[in-house]
């Protein structure tokens, strides 16, 4: 759930960014793989699904401890992806969040031009897969012909709450999502009917509270049931029928958003052409780059023999994925290897000399 | 530096230690092991030549930080040693420090027989060489014949004091081990006298203190020059030739003790028949298994194709390496991969739970 921030849309209207790397996935890996890439002078865009940073691990579990990342007997999702975000910071990387890459093309010149469906537009050297299980994708609710609304009428996720402005607006879900909606769509919706399956509710006590002061006030409509049918015609919707205890009602729905979490898929990488391992991505275990040159996987959605799917071993990859990277963004250049307790040119990029 | 102490000193007397795995060299990549090892309930027993845990780390840099450990922006070696023993209490590995392995020997059952120069067996069904730059060896003084007289009367460790008893020591050199042996031999030695080039001190402040009180109180004799000329028969020395700014004087020396610092070598592990990639140790990248099925090399000692002599793969290949560790212990059990953030199984054996 996120709507477009201001940084985001700047780079909607605003010409191709040239780059050296783009890092698709901000979880740990992806984070990392920026602080790596640095150490190198490799700059970074980043691109992830989420509206911030920590992937998987501060989506799903961002307060349940992690026990096993080498130094950090105990980290949460949430402190991890605090700490590598602090690692970074002197490395300044453009983080593009709420996006997802639409294509991913090699240009002539052998870059990649890679575009999001928020309009941004890449051309880099070097791309970086990092991510995880995938692309986060929204559940989709069981109702037929569903697909012939989705993105005309039926909305995941809101880009902008004016595009919502003097819609009908069924909204259903029971988590923080529906509720943070409902509060925030309420105001510029034509109607808005909030529709869950039971009187209990998963998110934020003072949001269900908020959300019930709109009920008693008449603001909004709240229906326990579930949506059983679509109406509409060409991609429109105009109602929707909702089973209750109380019978099937025909609500007035121009706009419906269901929220039903978040499902992990391959995405789009899946029509990359890349070599892949049952849905992973196949890489060698020298520079983790896989079937396409200068297209590298780590983390969580990669694979090669004795591959485990830790945090630690994602780490690991960036660094010999980064290697391998400078080779291509540098080609004239020999890599010397230093490291960061001893070389006074690394401690200069990191800010600390 | 290091007095064998009483508990090392116990495992001399004892019987065969028998044990899942030996793991050779307690730096953070072998401390980390012991992690990785003990989640798959794989015990270990861990063999350092140095007195302490820490390896390189602790050992050459305790106080300089490293800002590449993925999640620690600055950690100390002293810190991230720490922090992964800190780590790895849960599972109760046994320490054999000051030690180093003699030979390495498979038995006819397929364990490994290791024995130490300090007299401790073990058997084991899996060894982890995580051994670092290799062993750290006394420098050996520039001394024309001085070989004759090693582990006679010129000795770089003492392991007993009473070794030293009635003897005329002459210690070179002027860092902390030279100074603390000065004081800790003064009492036992016959004659002692020691040796700088310099008049001028790198070990603790109080240390020169206490030592520049015996000079003044002529319990032992400070002289400013080098030992030129070793004088004896037999591998026993007599006296050594002194040259200080006033001339040259032959000293009465039964044990020389020269402290000039450690240094790095490969050590025994270069007679064990392993493949050698210069001087490193090859292995796969699946099981970071060695030429030789069972026996495990992690960290700066091993090569292959990508490696990079970072902390952080070191704990890559230590996971790895479990994983194909748990095969050989435990040959009928299927191991299912768990992650410590999910299984209460883990968190068990982690016991936090």
């Amino acid at each position: 759930m996120t709507v477009t921030a201001p940084a985001q849309e700047a780079t909607t209207t605003a010409e191709i960014i040239e780059t050296d790397a783009v890092v698709i996935g901000a979880g740990p890996c992806g984070l990392f793989a920026i602080f790596e890439l640095g150490l190198l002078d490799i700059k970074a865009h980043v691109v992830d699904i989420l509206d911030r940073p920590g992937g998987q691990c501060a989506e799903l579990y961002p307060e349940k401890p992690i026990y096993d990342v080498p130094a950090l007997p105990t980290v949460t999702g949430q402190e991890l992806t605090d700490r590598l975000m602090e690692q970074i910071k002197p490395f300044g990387a453009t983080f593009h969040f709420s996006e997802q890459i639409n294509t991913l093309k090699r240009e002539a010149d052998g870059r990649f031009r890679l575009t999001t469906d928020a309009g941004t537009e890449c051309l880099t050297k070097v791309v970086v897969i990092a991510a995880g299980g995938g692309s986060f994708t929204p559940k989709r609710p069981p109702l037929a012909g569903i697909e012939d609304y989705e993105g005309k009428s039926v909305f995941y996720s809101v880009r902008k709450i004016e595009q919502m402005r003097g819609k009908d607006v069924v909204i259903v879900g029971g988590g923080d999502s529906a509720l943070d909606w409902t509060l925030n769509l309420a105001p510029v919706a034509n109607s808005l009917t909030l529709v869950h399956r039971r009187d209990e509710f998963r998110g934020a006590p003072h949001s269900v509270e908020k959300m019930r002061k709109l009920v008693a006030d008449g603001q909004i409509r709240l229906l326990i049931g579930q949506v059983t049918t679509l109406e509409g015609a060409d991609g429109e919707l105009s109602s929707v029928q909702i089973k209750t205890a109380d019978g099937v009602e025909s609500v007035p729905c121009t706009a419906m958003l269901p929220f039903f979490g978040l499902t992990m898929k391959l995405g789009p990488v899946a029509d990359w052409g890349l070599n892949l391992h049952e849905n992973l991505i196949n890489v060698d275990t020298e520079r983790f780059e896989t079937s396409e040159p200068g297209i590298f996987a780590i983390g969580d959605i990669n694979w090669y023999p004795g591959k485990l799917k830790l945090i630690l071993s994602g780490f690991h990859e960036a660094a010999l994925m980064a290697q391998a990277a400078h080779r291509i963004v540098y080609p004239n250049k020999k890599l010397m290897f230093q490291y960061t307790t001893s070389s006074s040119n690394l401690q200069k990029k990191l800010g600390v000399k």
